[in-house]
């Protein structure tokens, strides 16, 4: 058994190996992972958690890196999250250009990890809140979370940060794009990086103008801002610290930041409790319950729903 | 309150207007839910499902008209869900060429029903299954759900067909499309239509190639078959449904159909349950209990586990 209080203690101290150490054991669902959640809940809560995603090829590895460098100038520690999509099946993580971030491999300040995200379902819910916290207890005070935005990585991802920036390049048609994956609904800042290229000023108004379509906004609410930016070059990045600085203050302001740390937490219980109850299903009568139904419906016998009463009445009448 | 019994008896006679509102009233999630489900149970078991999907592009609802024609020359009754992805918050759905349908539309042989999928997650997972049901009762031999691959709903149609057909088109870079998307793992069968178009030879081989890459396969395993196809010409058609008609007497020769459908109605089953136990959740305490143990956890006195643990003990305890 590891010795969880020891690790916790090395993470909080800045030890990249107590912190590594411990993300391995609740991505990896440890028999010690309600152990080590219980010793991190204390040290939880003063990470700012940002959301980055986009699809392939608009830079996000290389803003990441650029916010790092300017979170860094301002003392503050960073964790950076990079979440790789990866097959249902497969569960192997489509690595690249974490080569990238190597600039800060050797900042005691900065912590990177990189996760794949296992089966569609519940990878990144439940993996990445829980490495958050790692990340939070060991004294970050930015976490970046990274991901492609393929899929519904890009929702789950929103779900979990305090803030969500959605990156985008010129000349991707990334337009239609934003309209079709809702992205619209989940950014609270916009970037255009490699805004050096052509038709970044098309890409920016097309934004604007989208974001502007939605529904009316009351007074008071928050307008996602558009940053121009080439983060390969550092341009643009103050100005994407400065949204993001604005976006926090706006939240705090606003009571948003409570609300959306409230309703993360909810849901992360809920899905746990799911979990554990699924389980539960599955072991009922040595886990020949749910076969022995799911017969009776394939037979016609039973009806889903009556099954599932069934099922539930096992669970919850022990 | 509708007459569920007088509406069953109706789809049971083949009125189409019967069929259209039993779907109606699952799909709605009506209060009369579990009562159609319950009335339905007996005449359930029947239908051979088919998933076809693919990327936009590729001729699903012209192959799926086709095979429609197919079965019907063989005097089989045809149903046909059309799942069209939606966005995960506008909750609308993106149809378009339903028209190509048209001609089977006053065919009493044949139902056809568009249905979106609300919201990405449980939306094709909860309202096709009932649907497929419906379909089921009302004396369809065979059900056709056509849906277009994004994200994972060619993985959920998969896991709701008896054999799942994956549509390919060539020169649309569908070669790694599909390795990336895993649709090598779930296809049964594979057509590349608009196969007079260039390269589709070479898709054929570079399918057939990855394919026999896949973990070496005992003996009697099935091996998916690649056909070719222009659907729009009918060619092809007669191939495709043979291959579907092998498919299944395989899984009928192995016992495959039989499990497929056991695990199917075990998945169904445990989404109804853990449905009814997170409505529980949310209703323990007035709707008060996850919201307090969601600001612990955000305050740190309580881990995310240890709060689930009792959300779980409430729900189980009454």
């Amino acid at each position: 058994m590891v010795d969880v209080a020891a690790l916790v203690a090395g993470a909080r101290e800045g030890a990249p190996r107590a912190v590594a150490r411990l993300i391995s054991l609740v991505e990896g669902a440890s028999p010690q992972l309600r152990e080590v959640m219980a010793a991190l809940a204390p040290h939880c809560g003063n990470a700012y958690v940002v959301g980055l995603t986009g699809s392939p090829g608009v830079g996000k590895s290389t803003t990441t890196s650029a916010l790092v460098t300017a979170y860094r100038a301002q003392g503050r520690r960073v964790g950076v999250l990079a979440v790789d999509p990866s097959s249902p099946f497969s569960g192997g993580a489509l690595l690249g250009d974490r080569v990238r971030m190597g600039e800060h491999a050797s900042d005691p300040g900065v912590y990177i990890r990189s996760m794949a995200t296992r089966g569609h379902l519940g990878g990144l819910a439940w993996a990445a809140p829980q490495a958050i916290r790692v990340l939070d207890a060991a004294g970050c005070d930015v976490v970046l979370v990274e991901t492609v935005g393929v899929g519904q990585s890009e929702v789950e991802i929103a779900a979990q940060a305090d803030t969500s920036v959605v990156l985008l390049a010129p000349g991707m048609g990334d337009g239609i794009q934003a309209a079709k994956a809702g992205i619209l609904e989940i950014g609270d800042a916009y970037v255009v990086n490699k805004a050096d290229r052509d038709g970044a000023g098309a890409t920016v108004r097309e934004l604007n103008h989208m974001l502007g379509l939605g529904e009316a906004r009351r007074p008071g609410d928050w307008r996602p801002p558009v940053v121009k930016a080439v983060a390969a070059r550092g341009e643009g990045v103050e100005e994407m610290v400065a949204a993001l600085d604005k976006h926090r203050g706006w939240m705090e302001e606003h009571g948003v930041l409570a609300e959306r740390r409230a309703a993360r937490a909810a849901k992360e219980i809920e899905n746990i409790a799911l979990t554990a109850l699924r389980e539960r299903m599955g072991e009922l009568r040595g886990g020949k319950r749910l076969d022995a139904l799911a017969a009776r419906v394939v037979e016609g016998s039973l009806d889903p729903y009556a099954a599932a009463d069934a099922l539930v009445e096992g669970v919850t009448e022990g």
